[in-house]
């Protein structure tokens, strides 16, 4: 699905940021370079190339992204205390809890630093705008969702949260790809309502597998979103619709972080209409997402297309 | 010192980016509201208005460098594990770690978000430049300062240190304005000369009113660098020079969290000599400092020759 050069080329020019051999560049460049999907670079160079060819002028900005991307899961980490990701001891595991701090502070400012790379200074201007103001959302997003531990957000609430959480940061690089392309206004708006859809598909999905994945791809335990009591789209639809007694029951269960598996099954069990009923949603904002690329090329939008797709139909 | 009117215009401005009444902003306004010298922003603007009168232009991109300021003491007191600041409560004793982690961040692209909105995008993008330059510096130079805490730096490695710990977040505001203020190369040179030494004599200050302030004024116990270990310009300076047996005695009280306060004094006496070395280090780098800006006119760079005195004068 996704080009293997590309990906190459992305992990070879982020290595230059993090080349000084020092306790904080190792523990910046431990997740950075463990992997990872690159969903958020890749997404800005399949914008950029809907209407311009090449590289060169895209890579910097796009791993911008992925560099505020990975200090926000390195943050995220410490925040949960969470002790493994991509299958590695997270970074404050294996560095300690200061060093962490630092390392995503440093990708944060290397974030910035690949930015002022940029040759021409209006398009670094308009994308040092855009990547701010996601900085900022990502952070108001983030605080929202753990606020909501121990509240009961609306469904409106709940997709405000999750387009700043997650959305900031898918819509980010699609909007860079757009001003380093010289998009038209009409281009990057039909861009805009592109990302909107697919930012929110992408945290829905996570959801989704957290409750119906397979849990060695995903690489936790199914049903964790369960005991950690996260009101997910699905649990906010099934607070909505069930029946009291059915109701009544899953919020026994949810955020027991005693709750045996049969319960979790059970929760599970009572989401099912709800799963169905986010499947449905994100299918139809899907056709719409892809609609509204439409006025791009026919083959340069295909891989955009593609992405819309497999974010929703991802199993990891 | 400082005017008045300009310190009020600045904290009414950096109000403005905190306006939203959530737990997040709360944190984020926790101490950079809560006063502290606003030394940095004043720098860029006395700088700028070494050629170019007024505010409007200058207060955006100067108030970028107390955000990141502001986002690095909340970090530190995070990874310090520090109760107090500035007189109140640390952020992550009042909203907890999480919070305290998401207001640096937050206080981090804020600052960004300040810098995008400077009108001319080429200033912007020089601009940005040396704010992430700047930032990546102070990540590294906190992570020489830990690990200074076990090992015995040299008087190079120190001062190496403190001018990327301290030096760089004086040398980025006074270069702000020099690129705000349209300063030619020459002028950008002196200043940045002048930066340079104001910068590490911050630092040096710093470490000598640990030892020889007012406990009252200073706002923490005299002698704490000494009960923490911390290897300061002092210290190394006095395991060059000491006698044997002084030397030794020095580093048995050095880094000993039980030491007594007779201790601590006789740690003190032994560094005199050490404190004296740095004071006319500082001296003579203040009139070089003072030198360099002598290519300005005569009463536009009076408040930077104030500033430089200042620097190595004050008491708190």
């Amino acid at each position: 699905m996704f080009n293997e050069e590309i990906l190459n080329s992305m992990s070879k020019e982020l290595e230059k940021y993090f080349e000084k051999d020092s306790n904080l560049y190792n523990a910046s460049k431990h997740l950075l370079l463990a992997g990872g999907k690159r969903i958020r670079p890749y997404l800005s160079i399949m914008a950029y190339n809907l209407k311009k060819d090449g590289l060169d002028e895209i890579m910097a900005p796009a791993l911008s992204v992925e560099l505020i991307h990975n200090y926000t899961l390195v943050h995220d980490d410490i925040m949960d205390n969470d002790d493994e990701r991509r299958g590695k001891p997270t970074v404050h595991k294996v560095y300690g809890e200061p060093i962490a701090i630092l390392a995503g502070d440093l990708l944060y400012a290397k974030a910035f630093e690949a930015l002022s790379t940029i040759d021409d200074s209006i398009k670094a201007h308009k994308v040092l705008k855009i990547l701010s103001k996601a900085c900022v959302e990502v952070c108001e997003g983030q605080t929202d969702d753990m606020e909501f531990e121990t509240t009961f957000p609306t469904m409106e609430q709940y997709v405000n949260m999750i387009s700043k959480k997650t959305g900031a940061l898918i819509e980010a690089p699609i909007l860079i790809g757009a001003i380093m392309a010289d998009c038209t206004m009409e281009e990057t708006e039909a861009l805009y309502q592109y990302s909107k859809r697919i930012g929110i598909n992408f945290q829905i999905q996570d959801d989704i597998l957290d409750l119906i994945g397979d849990q060695k791809t995903i690489g936790k335990p199914v049903g964790s979103d369960i005991l950690s009591g996260k009101k997910t789209m699905m649990v906010i639809h099934a607070l909505d619709t069930l029946s009291n007694d059915k109701k009544e029951r899953l919020l026994q269960i949810l955020g027991n972080e005693n709750a045996k598996s049969e319960e979790i099954t059970e929760a599970i069990g009572l989401l099912s209409n709800s799963i169905e009923y986010a499947k449905n949603l994100m299918n139809e904002s899907t056709i719409e997402a892809k609609e509204f690329l439409k006025i791009f090329d026919e083959n340069r939008r295909k891989p955009l297309e593609d992405i819309a797709d497999f974010i929703v139909s991802r199993i990891m």
